[in-house]
């Protein structure tokens, strides 16, 4: 463990591509769709050996709050740190700097989002370990890049530069490109291109400066914030605090952390890769679960009482009922106690349309806010 | 109203077909799955006209006895019959005659299947009337035969011979075929054949009469069942005759009507069918439901609560849930409290194995008995 190392699971998503599972008390990383814990269990016991429980932090929307400190109740009410809502990556990432800065000011910040999955947690470790040892010694931002193993078009794609040499395979990182076309993302699979994880390690203190440079907006907020702070923690914050922390977001613009400083930085030669392999997924879609489960010798994965007769590829979420499947494939069954989702699951990606379908044909009651 | 004229619902089957809506306390007669009321309360409605309320009898198994009193309250609770357990349609129409012919000797009854559907009232109120009329006159059995709009390999087919003449549609029967090939079919449909509808309309006395002939086992048990009760009603029976009754069914073979008496006085040139045409359907699988409810633009139908997204030619029987379809084609999805069948809609036949196929694996209590 590192004692000037601090972990920060982002959790404020919605996960609407999730539905019916996924509800507006019910998000995405509180799932437990691939075990018997939620994600975010999972990702809070990966983190715990690298910061240990005191240096965890977790950064959500208000309205998330006590439902996910009911679930972390391993972790200090007070590192929990509430948005007033929703913007994006950047402002909630520069909100985690300011409160780890004020508890050590030469403190490394691993960023990991709360929905993701790891097959290896010895390889994670690993390498959250090389890239907090590569943050403490040079003032750069380090991202983690994931070898990728289908053209994936859903993702960013990190292009690697020169290699810094060393043990690690850590790399200058030459560009960023976002969700390629099928084509293109062969081609950087050909040029040895990774996948941007959304797992970020650099020192709070570089993070608040860069903000300062490249996004001044976000960076005058969170200045108004500590001044108000005072050193004290935002976890856990007065009235006072609360309303002035509302008062600059409303200010803020909403963006991505990879946007506002990433993209940027890269192109100053201040962002650093390390290449990893420790099987990731950030679970984007009903068809990213059937991925990951186990199969029966028909391709049909499941959790709950389920029985597939003559199915095949299909993914089926039980909860208290028995779910039986006649000879469809291609099939996602979500079983939940007031909604039922039968569809294509290589059309799972539009969940997040459908969820809008819902309000506008007036059953915005079983959807998302 | 004819005098003279008993119905008799013929209300002992499972529906195993229906499965996870038919289950042991609520077999098929017993669904919704048409519109707001029970298959056997619509046959109800269709024969009162005919038959009035007093002359209106339901056979049945003892297990669904209270259940189907509950259902037709507006009949007399002597009206139910319960035969100890199913014997197929012979001893079951045995017993009914029995009765009838207690009530009124002279009486012509009209067998009607409890899970049938028809769309035109009057058109079936008008042939089951001619019927009638041409049962009082002869010494024949008389089955109404619907003309077919398709191929179906499922039913029975009549062979017409020559016409009676009147105003009416009638026909000597020349033979009957059981489920033919679809080539078969179609070669059946050329030539005029009819569907068996297992609507049946003649003397009481007569099919007694015909049931000594050719089945004089079971004319034999109901010889003795007619001796204990000494012309009282066998609806609400004292225990000893409860038991008569189960010692007799137990001596009868397990056979349907039509090959138990029909084809036999078919082939003596004994059975008249009418030609009719009043949109009728036996309602055999959720294919057929599928058929018979009222489409959306893509050919989706369905009851209850329900959305339906890119999806094509599927059927959603909701309860209590919204029902989601995304992008699927040609499924059934039936949902019930504590089960749920998502299924190749082609495939509807096979779900009468896949109840078998439960108990094989452990689902047994979700099943029908």
């Amino acid at each position: 463990m590192q004692p000037k190392c601090y972990s920060v699971i982002i959790a404020g998503g919605k996960g609407t591509r999730f539905w019916p599972l996924s509800r507006s008390q019910r998000p995405k990383q509180l799932l437990k769709i691939l075990g018997r814990r939620s994600l975010i269990s999972e990702t809070a016991s990966r983190v715990l050996s690298i910061s240990g429980r005191k240096q965890t932090l977790v950064v959500t929307v208000a309205e998330q709050l006590n439902a996910l400190r009911k679930e972390l109740q391993r972790l200090p009410r007070r590192n929990f740190l509430a948005e007033p809502y929703g913007k994006n990556t950047a402002p909630c990432i520069g909100l985690a700097a300011l409160e780890v800065v004020a508890k050590n000011p030469g403190a490394v910040m691993v960023i990991l989002p709360a929905d993701h999955w790891v097959a290896d947690i010895n390889g994670f470790r690993n390498t959250i370990g090389a890239a907090v040892e590569i943050a403490m010694r040079q003032d750069s931002l380090v991202t983690i890049g994931i070898r990728p193993n289908y053209p994936e078009t859903g993702y960013g794609y990190i292009m690697k530069g020169k290699s810094l040499g060393g043990k690690t395979a850590a790399y200058q990182v030459k560009r960023f490109r976002e969700k390629p076309s099928v084509s293109m993302a062969r081609q950087l699979i050909r040029q040895g291109s990774l996948w941007n994880s959304g797992i970020f390690v650099w020192k709070a203190s570089l993070l608040l400066e860069l903000m300062q440079r490249y996004q001044p907006t976000i960076a005058r907020g969170l200045e108004q914030i500590k001044k108000a702070a005072r050193g004290k923690s935002l976890g856990a914050p007065s009235p006072q605090i609360r309303n002035i922390v509302a008062r600059e977001y409303k200010k803020m613009p909403n963006i991505s952390i990879d946007y506002a400083v990433l993209e940027k930085a890269g192109s100053e030669g201040k962002v650093i890769a390390i290449e990893a392999d420790f099987g990731w997924s950030d679970v984007g879609s009903w068809a990213a679960v059937h991925r990951m489960l186990p199969h029966d010798e028909n391709g049909n994965a499941g959790n709950g009482k389920w029985l597939a007769l003559g199915a095949k590829n299909s993914l089926i979420h039980a909860e208290d009922r028995l779910v039986v499947l006649l000879g469809v494939e291609d099939t996602v069954v979500v079983d939940t106690p007031d909604a039922l989702l039968v569809g294509d699951i290589r059309r799972s990606q539009e969940v997040r349309e459908l969820v809008d379908q819902l309000k506008k044909k007036g059953y915005g009651a079983y959807t998302i806010k």
